[in-house]
């Protein structure tokens, strides 16, 4: 399983992956999840992925592969927008299940999904979730953040706190913890998360990194996060002895 | 959808169910889904009820109707041990299904699945999980909660914060919150929610309410615990600006 998260905020982007594939619990490895493509000053591109781990190696180096190209149908350096870009992905995702799913299909499922973030010059940036049928949607001020993969355990704390009035930072901040949430309920998603943070109109990719369990700011965030809720619990009121009030 | 949670504790056990029944968007409707048998200080047994309302309503009516026939396969009144109910419970859903579930296929799916808490004199109390084939697993010190229906979005409070060391009460405080986080993702899962908090050796139900959006300690708990997870997040410490360290 995975987990994948973006969040677009008037400030920048936040992408985050985590890095575990497994197919069945003795074929555990790690991998990686989010793709960078950039023309420095120009355009950014990130990529995350979830699903068939073929699939979806097959859809990120085929388009790798074709960059520059200038072939309008596969060229990520040709996209004219973002919302172009996430047609060239839901395409190229359609050709490779078109080419491998029957043959995938007897031992397992060949589909997968994709977040893609990032922004061209005369956009500002913009964040899309391409469904395994290689449509799409896009993140707005009413749905500032999209997930793939082990979804739901890492959905209630952004529920809570997320909103696009949040600093990069901040955003930066629920991303792990929704993280954290996800890897404590969830033995399928794993350390190291691949972070990107990306700033409005930087067009370049200064802010990657790695995590790993011993990341100093993940462990005191992670810490005192688990502290800091522990107190809340235990001065939350106890339920009444009788219920006829 | 529906979100039901078990408790087991050395103190007693907490069930609870939300009320919501959906079949499509234009159809929401408030349902039961928490039953209560009991013959006051011998047996007590609550069901917890996920599915096709049709094959849940069902099973727990049969159930309720065989009572007292001393009919061993049917009769939770017979049931020597909650091992038993819970085989008792388990054969009454797959005889539904060998019943409605190919009238029904066309249509949609005729599971359903179960929580079984209760305590049968002699026995401890003891909590079981039914799942749609029928058979059960039983919760334990080393697992001492059982969800079912929409249960991931309740379940990081819980892997964080229950424990059999755990008084009945505070407990129910987690268990509601669990619901919260449920209720604030999901618009399947909706009030009231009907909670029972049962103590060992009391064979009796004293403690059965039903909780809506007006209950005082709910808001209250609610409120508070927003409150307090806010300030905990507001005061964790913001990312570093670069990762090299």
């Amino acid at each position: 399983m995975t987990y994948c998260l973006g969040i677009l905020l008037p400030g920048g982007l936040v992408l985050a992956a985590d890095s575990r594939s497994n197919a069945g619990v003795d074929q555990v490895t790690r991998v990686h999840k989010l793709a960078l493509i950039s023309k420095p000053g120009e355009r950014v591109l990130a990529i995350c992925s979830a699903g068939n781990l073929a699939t979806t190696q097959s859809v990120v180096t085929s388009l790798k592969e074709s960059l520059g190209s200038g072939d309008l149908q596969h060229d990520l350096y040709a996209a004219r927008t973002m919302f172009d870009a996430a047609n060239i992905l839901g395409g190229k995702l359609r050709d490779v299940i078109d080419h491998d799913g029957r043959y995938v299909q007897p031992y397992g499922d060949a589909s997968a999904s994709f977040l893609l973030g990032g922004q061209i010059a005369g956009e500002s940036p913009r964040l899309f979730e391409i469904y395994s049928a290689g449509n799409f949607i896009e993140a707005s001020d009413r749905k500032c953040f999209l997930q793939i993969g082990e979804t739901k355990y890492g959905k209630p704390i952004l529920d809570r706190a997320l909103n696009m009035r949040l600093p990069l930072d901040g955003a930066t901040k629920l991303a792990l913890l929704s993280f954290d949430a996800t890897i404590r309920s969830n033995l399928s998603v794993g350390m190291p998360i691949d972070l990107l943070r990306y700033q409005t109109d930087s067009f370049a990719f200064h802010d990657y990194a790695t995590l790993d369990e011993d990341n100093a700011y993940w462990r005191e965030l992670r810490d005192r996060y688990a502290d800091g809720l522990r107190d809340v619990l235990n001065n939350l009121p106890l339920p009444p002895q009788s219920w006829d009030r």
